[in-house]
């Protein structure tokens, strides 16, 4: 029986991504579908140069599929994964509707690879600016501990999706062209502005985005209590989000032996040279499927101190990168 | 006798924000002078509505001059200060050559309003990212107990003067028309990327511009072991920078209390709603004297734990404004 694998929100930004990676990793798979809402259905996308047409997304859809790869909004999941699930398929979504369930693996494969083992049809995939520093903090944690974090996003508009990026674009178009600025998915005009603003607000006054990097870091790296806070901002980048990371450790360590440390770890680029202006950026990072850490010094204002400066391709590590990963290390263990 | 005041680096970015400051708040001065290298020296501005025709800053040119603003770089600051001093003249410099000089206070009127009666002459004006920083911390300060900060800067390139302004604007031009990118002021590109490399990397692998929010907010404040960290990053903003600030405090506190301790702190607007989508940005913030927060939000990870998020004009209370506020203190005081 040949391995089948679907695609769920294949038309959206992160769910072509997700085909994208899946061919140029020559994924073993016999068959690829395309799946989509109403909307896309009966669309043309092209899979190792061969045409695919992509079909609705319905719980039938899921019959004789091996592993879905969803990526088409919390509500569309959270329907159609138990459905897909039931069927016999392993999914791999994207959304954050699943993230928390206390059944449901949450999984970035360098740092807890074993719980995607643990699945019951479903896993999660973290939340793009949680995948990224988990990567460099678990590291961290295991050789010194983690004692508190403090993080600063900088993220980027495709992180919201095709709306996002359109939304960046056409502002910029309209103030050069001195047009009006219109906001389609934003809150703000993003094109030269900051928004300290990502997904909806909670009663405690944090975003959701803020206490998704907050409680899915916890639960990835297997820290309950791990002391952790977050601000999260929209910057007007196109792709690939940066973070400002601040580290109290346990133990006191040698600032060479954290360099070495973190340009060993699986899925980390240690990009770090001030003498010669290298430091992550998106610029450099999009399109890359290392997260990469830089900036890397002591922060002398409390005891084992440490400030990091984190870079990486929201789309891939952040979001379709690590739903493949996560699907290879299913196959790899079959 | 009459005023006499001369803007020093008249035409620049910060120079002409400073003429603009004056004549926007009336600035009781019978004379105004503007000087600048040889360059610009015999170019026309306008101050209320009279022409004036820019001076070369030479010594002589301050015989005579009661206060002198300067925005001119470090050296010519570093040369022609002394030499304006010494001819009865107080100079307000916005660079950073004499800010940690211990003969020279360096102040925020919000602040440090008495430090500047004890000049010699020369009286500095604070770092952009250091002025916004101090005014929402001193309050805080003063009711709880500064026990430790972490600062992660989001700086508009204005602060770097024309060029940085330009550079953003032709990359962007160049990338909405297809063209080269060209890289004057920064060393990558700026437009759609964040650069965490402001002024010169020091050996300790801070930039001087991490070093100046440190050591320039414990001058000000007086608190010479103020346990603070910083990591500063130029995003695509073209004016107002923001900041996420973490602050530790000694004290309990109540966060209503925050809120209205801020709120009625000088040169601080409150501006927090979130229930509202009521946050600082840079577009609200360009042309306001006021330094804005928000997002206030308990911090769960340690013991009286804040986030704030402050947003200012770093033309207006990061240079011009802040220098102006000076001198209206030393002749109010006169």
């Amino acid at each position: 029986m040949g391995l089948k694998v679907a695609v769920v929100g294949a038309t959206g930004v992160v769910g072509s991504k997700m085909l994208s990676i899946l061919e140029e990793r020559n994924f073993p798979a016999d068959e690829v579908k395309a799946l989509a809402s109403s909307k896309s259905a009966g669309k043309k996308l092209l899979y190792k140069g061969k045409e695919i047409v992509v079909e609705l997304a319905r719980p039938e859809a899921f019959e004789g599929v091996n592993i879905a790869l969803f990526s088409a909004g919390g509500e569309l999941s959270k329907e159609l994964a138990p459905e897909a699930a039931k069927r016999g398929c392993v999914v791999i979504d994207n959304s954050s509707a699943w993230r928390m369930d206390p059944e449901v693996p949450l999984v970035v494969p360098e740092v807890n690879e074993n719980d995607i083992f643990k699945n019951k049809g479903i896993i999660a995939n973290p939340n793009c600016s949680t995948a990224q520093l988990v990567l460099v903090l678990w590291p961290l944690h295991k050789k010194y501990g983690l004692k508190r974090v403090v993080v600063s996003t900088y993220q980027a508009v495709s992180g919201a999706g095709k709306k996002g990026i359109d939304d960046l674009n056409n502002q910029v178009d309209a103030i050069v062209n001195g047009k009006e600025i219109v906001c389609e998915k934003f809150p703000y005009q993003i094109a030269f502005n900051c928004i300290p603003h990502i997904d909806v607000f909670k009663e405690n006054g944090y975003t959701k985005e803020e206490m998704k990097v907050i409680e899915e870091s916890r639960k990835i790296m297997h820290i309950d209590d791990l002391a952790i806070t977050c601000t999260a901002v929209r910057v007007p980048v196109l792709n690939s989000h940066s973070e400002s990371v601040n580290v109290e450790l346990e133990k006191e360590f040698d600032l060479d032996e954290v360099k070495d440390l973190l340009s060993k770890s699986p899925g980390v680029a240690l990009y770090d040279d001030f003498t010669k202006n290298i430091y992550p950026m998106p610029i450099i990072t999009t399109n890359k499927d290392e997260t990469f850490v830089g900036r890397i010094r002591r922060d002398f204002s409390v005891k084992n101190g440490l400030n990091l400066w984190v870079v990486s391709d929201n789309l891939r590590k952040g979001a379709a990168l690590n739903a493949v990963q996560i699907a290879e290390s299913l196959i790899n263990k079959k």
